[in-house]
């Protein structure tokens, strides 16, 4: 029943100077509005539909913005990896390593992570059922780590389409650990354009203030200060100039839903 | 972005004594929360999974006890019809009469009800997608009647479960009609028991909660002062002593989003 | 393990001409091609899209049309019905009456239609899955009819598609019944034009093929001379003059299947 | 047009002596029915549910296994690959391998993968349309090969359940590269045991004919001389003592269908 903690930033580290305007931005309103906040960029995209899309800094040098990004704001960090032998490296930089959805089944990349020590971000794959993120959770205790949050993004619907089911926020918080809701991935529309994934960006509030009634532990969200520009799921990524009255408005909705002491309807 | 109406009351009218019961808390409760009221429940269940299931009173009976709840507590009556001819004789007892999912593309029903003048609850059905709604609208439009409302109440997702695309409320709203929100059968499991469909009354405030946070004109609900002995759709009740808490929950979310000013993030 | 029965016709009467046409086309090669032979129309379109919609001739004239085929070509009809009092004249015209895929769980319409002693042909609603299919042959049976036939026609598969199941078959024809496979309306695209369904003709015999792989009790068709000028679902029909070579591979494909023994992998 | 290739063996290589026994039986069969043959089994099985489930012999000893059974029975190879690292060993061995369907978007593993200069057989993911599949294979003629096998094994249709969509086949067929069915993956149920998938083994014949309806280039099927204590996917797999009559009705089929002169229903 804490306050829900942003894990904000951009999709790709498109360039150092970008990411310290994003964090600054971030930074600034989460500390206006009282939110705890984690800096999100990924250093490698490694999922592209096409092979000439852009897949950011790589490994070493992402790690070293992320670092720089920790130690000029004094933010925790996340990002994601998708190979075993990232985990550990990137563990030193981030506080949160995320496992990414496609790959949440992969048992070496789930064991290498967890031996980081490292908390770790599991985004449940849109082809598993809330029930199903049970396995993972057991995948990495097994694997001698048992700090784990589980975050949704969404369930294939049909062709190209998400589906948020609401219903499965409660499943995933009877596990007894922190649930999520990245908002920004579950507005895409897979195979929605020619060559990448199609979004929803006008619907970001709407869909948010849906996941955040659920009292979940926190949000993730991609903004950029150009998305039609952005060089990744740029249509699913709300306007950086946007930022404070988007979250003022999540805050408000988790504040309220928090404070409602629960009714057990069964 | 005015406050929420209710639509509530019990799925099917298995006696007067309960039928009583049922409205005066609802009036009650409603009454102190400041919630406007519509009194709801079918006179008849036309579509059960099992020719021996309980059905009702039927329309001359049923729309008696309507007529005298109506007069009883002053308050507005909504009922569901299945034949073009039950359109008329409903629309004399009820403010609204709604057209039930699985018979929202029959025209003749639909026209039938569009020329009682009564405003329209259109179900949406578990096959259409939000978009397909217009043509119902214009259906009604068209023989005359454009005091249309929305209601969603799931979509088909596999075999034997519903999910309730909260992206489908913008979509709709968008139509400039009212857009209200069916929570009691959204959480019904389509098949789920032997010979009646499931339910997951256990989340129906997290439901609920997700989907007044999208600024709804209204929701609609079935409670019953004991569901597990409910004659239809019992396992989707909401446990009448709990109605209170529930609809102070639910109001809280509206008040708040219908607080704020849009963010037009597109 | 008998040869499979054809439902083949048109969507809706469109006129005592074409329904002639039509007919006569279907008689001859399947007498050719020694298909035993049902002729399929419809007398009125129920649930259209639009309002302004062409909807068939009504009961009366409907009915008649079909009458006079049935005496012509002394071939059995099926049509559909969609409301209660549609059965008992319908039933004295046509060997089949068949209750549409929308209508399936309306209760009254079905127990009208038992009432008749013709054959039903049920239609598997988009929203049902293959196991709740019992519950409506129950009905048929308790209402005192047990000539019942089920037909697979999709479905819903996210928005705007229908995808049809080959598992479901075996399900269904474990239920002890004829168990045919409608692939025209399989086909369907809904809502996919502005104001009707789209289709999928380029695929029908890759449809029909991979159905008639399942050795079913019979295939439900329709053409049309000319579909794109079609008065109703003509994205989904085949062109009248394909019909024998469609068919030819049709047959060929259940004549092979029919000569196996069954294995049992269980 | 060619008859179709078998890609045929078992899940894991779970002993030397097991995978020799199979080999034998599938060379065996093939032989006598003319089916051109290609051995599958897996050295890694790197996606299961639980930690503690069996993963096979490895990288090393898997292929020194494979690399006998070519050179014992003079058949070609599949396996799969899950680390760009696997690509280049496997294909030293095999003659063909598998891009897995939860990793079939991994840019590092298609490149690695493409590289090799094998033929590489891609799984379409359980959360990708047909359409979607082009993106893969661009990435594959990018990185320099265009040796690809499009591979079908089910789309998510809810939770826990997979549905083939027929149609899909064509789809992927006018990309003009061969297209195979993997029917034992498509009888999963994901999530449906307590800490491994359900299988509908019953159904793998019906299953198996709807996709060789088809008119498809291959076949990929897994079995096991005792499916109830396979190490991975028994539900799933075909009893080794039915593969004879079972592959005689699946030839039989594509011998068929593929004696058809196509028709051109656009």
């Amino acid at each position: 029943d804490n306050p829900f903690v942003l894990f904000g930033g951009m999709n790709v580290l498109e360039s150092r100077e970008l990411a310290f305007e994003v964090a600054e931005k971030y930074v600034d309103v989460c500390g206006r509005l009282g939110i705890p906040y984690v800096f999100k960029a990924s250093f490698d995209k490694a999922n592209r539909s096409s092979i000439n899309s852009f897949r950011g800094p790589g490994l070493e040098k992402g790690l070293q913005i992320l670092a720089d990004i920790k130690s000029k704001f004094g933010v925790p960090i996340i990002s994601d990896v998708h190979e075993p032998e990232q985990a550990a490296p990137a563990a030193e930089v981030c506080d949160i390593i995320q496992l990414p959805a496609f790959l949440s089944r992969q048992t070496d990349l789930v064991v290498a992570m967890a031996k980081t020590g490292a908390v770790i971000n599991i985004k449940k794959a849109q082809f598993l059922a809330p029930q199903e993120m049970k396995h993972i959770i057991t995948k990495c205790e097994e694997a001698g780590n048992d700090k784990v949050i589980l975050c949704e993004r969404g369930s294939s619907f049909g062709y190209n389409n998400l589906v948020v089911d609401m219903l499965g926020f409660g499943i995933m918080k009877s596990m007894n650990v922190p649930v999520m809701f990245d908002v920004t991935h579950s507005l895409q529309m897979p195979g929605g354009r020619a060559d990448s994934a199609g979004g929803r960006r006008a619907q970001v509030t709407d869909l948010a203030l849906a996941g955040m009634s659920q009292g979940l532990a926190g949000l993730f969200l991609e903004a950029h200060p150009d998305p039609d520009h952005a060089k990744c799921d740029g249509p699913c990524a709300l306007r950086l100039s946007q930022l404070e009255p988007f979250l003022q408005r999540v805050k408000a909705v988790d504040d309220l839903v928090k404070s409602f002491t629960p009714i057990d309807t069964a």
